[in-house]
């Protein structure tokens, strides 16, 4: 593993792991959720408040910072954490995925995606090298190999070859990494084929990353595809190392992670739900517009003690949210994440007293059904 | 006056005033600044934010809680302070300036106005009686006369007429008030004819109000005007009430005014601005997207202590406001509210020093010539 940086696993329970992840900028108790600060910034949360949540560490997107402000800009202001406000643990990805999803016109090759940027239709580059190079300016605690991610479901000849590609980038990407105050981690690609899983990860092991992650998951799979994935492969990923499952998901995704071995998780859902006004509950989605909760002075989620919760009633967030207030988009994300951290503290603390399995069956049972609005957003 | 409510003047100097004001939810220390929460929330604010800012007391507009979600909704959620989260000092309009200067298809007489709703069209009226009832209903601590405010220049007939109309609501307003744990200030019309504002508040002072505030400033009239009006007015407000000045306005006015005999300011300026990127500073305004500010490390206002000033730099409050990112407006707000109050918190030890006029010269030298941006947005 690079310098300064190390990993325990503290306690098991079954397939699930307790952990701890050691950065220079601090600690990171594991299973842990990973908020998305795509630009630099939480959306409409100040450093302050995510301390607040519970959070730990924090995600930054290469593509977004390297197409503004630029990744020298940031260097030249003293680095991502200090940039942020932020002078905790932090991630950055490899913007290989959004090269892939968001940049128009690429071009891509064996050297990496030339694109046009999203914003001013400027051309641009980003491979292995650049990619590394950037978040090597950008100073995070822990990066990310850049990788090529192809939506689901995919012709097995484009998975090969995205598998392919994902290796050799792998290995020019360690080879580039300079900063050892900084831990690089490998991408797994292969979409849903197992075979292929473990091709990429028996390539990629050889090249001793500080941590592995599966790539190329909730990406227009059914989720049961997904979650058999998980099943089938997460636990086959070094176990001395932090298992990361990229930008999933729903609290459900993130428990069976869990069940199946996985310590990391990021995703957008609690902010962006928040914004659209779906507040996360341990007995479901709430959708806060709903006429129903017009005079409702009950606390969003009573069983809940973040800021928002102990402060605001439904009636209040609902007409914020109606009335194009930001508050009400900063005040239900704020909770959305402290809802996230909160279940990750309890999944920590039920691994720890081996009874993991035993607190997944009363989460399961106090889900609806058909979890209804999780995905409605 | 109202019971549970009372002032003090603990401190002169020259003309500008120390006082204290005691409301059922706590005290305001005077002269004080204002913010608006005009639908029951600062702009991207949360409660916990404003008392950072050293902010003591909060206005909310009437019209827009009328419109949306209604003062019984707001009522049946527990009351304002309730509602908002905000267990302090709090103030309401009357709706009068909005109802002229944002309703639509708007047909006044000596009854109300009939109006417009502005988001829907739907047909409304707001007169003193359904005003006070309104404001009653949300329960702020201070609540406000409903009276006509013309906007400058008008003609002399127009002003007579808004006088006539605004001292006979008062009459109405002072025998529809109903709660004995609210407030209620007359507010003085007239426009920059000093016979009639002197005829307005002679008027309503044998209404015996429990403070007096000065309408129709600020509303087209050249800034020295308003100077003017204030220097030769201003004290003749009642000598033992508060006196406050409505919708008003920049640092130079909150200093021409305060040395002028007024101890109470509300105005959008410092969030609405916040919002575009301009920060108030001891000297002078900052347009916080000039690319001069791109690679600035430099925190923004390098005499202030704030949470933005503390954390953050320049360079990072440019790359979110050009970015959209809804944090920048935030931090900009945050600094802007806690220059006014750190200006207010100044003043107030100034006239309790018996230096204020020695303040307001060193004041006036810190101020660039021209004072560069305070109107640009």
């Amino acid at each position: 593993m690079a310098e300064e940086f190390s990993f325990q696993v503290t306690a098991r329970c079954g397939r699930a792991r307790r952990g701890v992840i050691h950065t220079p900028h601090g600690t990171v108790d594991t299973p842990a959720f990973i908020p998305v600060g795509t630009r630099g910034a939480l959306k409409g949360l100040t450093p302050a408040q995510v301390v607040e949540t519970g959070t730990q560490i924090v995600l930054a997107n290469t593509y977004h910072l390297v197409l503004r402000p630029g990744a020298e800009a940031v260097a030249r202001l003293g680095g991502l954490h200090r940039f942020m406000g932020w002078e905790r643990p932090l991630l950055t990805d490899s913007g290989g995925y959004q090269v892939f999803s968001l940049a128009a016109l690429r071009d891509a090759d064996d050297d990496g995606v030339e694109f046009r940027s999203h914003i001013d239709g400027a051309r641009l580059r980003l491979g292995p090298e650049s990619s590394i190079r950037a978040q090597n300016q950008l100073g995070a605690d822990v990066t990310m190999a850049f990788d090529e991610c192809p939506p689901l479901p995919a012709e097995p000849a484009v998975l090969r070859d995205a598998v392919r590609r994902t290796v050799l980038w792998a290995q020019r990407c360690r080879a580039a990494h300079q900063r050892p105050d900084q831990a690089l981690y490998g991408v797994v690609q292969g979409g849903l084929d197992l075979r292929l899983r473990r091709q990429c990860l028996e390539q990629l092991a050889a090249l001793d990353f500080d941590g592995y992650a599966l790539g190329g998951l909730s990406v227009g799979e059914p989720v049961e595809e997904m979650w058999a994935l998980l099943d089938a492969f997460a636990d086959e990923l070094p176990a001395d190392r932090p298992r990361y499952l990229m930008g999933v998901g729903t609290p459900r995704d993130l428990v069976t992670a869990v069940a199946a071995g996985i310590d990391l998780f990021d995703c957008v859902l609690p902010t962006r739900n928040g914004r659209k006004g779906y507040l996360f509950t341990s007995r479901g989605v709430r959708r806060l517009r709903n006429a129903s909760h017009r005079l409702s002075d009950e606390p969003p989620d009573p069983d809940c003690d973040c800021y928002t919760c102990r402060n605001f009633s439904c009636g209040y967030l609902r007409h914020l949210l109606l009335s194009g207030e930001v508050l009400g988009a900063t005040l239900v994300s704020l909770h959305n994440i402290s809802y996230y951290q909160e279940l990750m503290r309890q999944m920590r603390a039920a691994i720890e007293a081996g009874s993991f399995e035993q607190w997944c069956r009363c989460f399961a049972a106090r889900q609806p059904a058909d979890a209804p609005g999780e995905d409605e957003p």
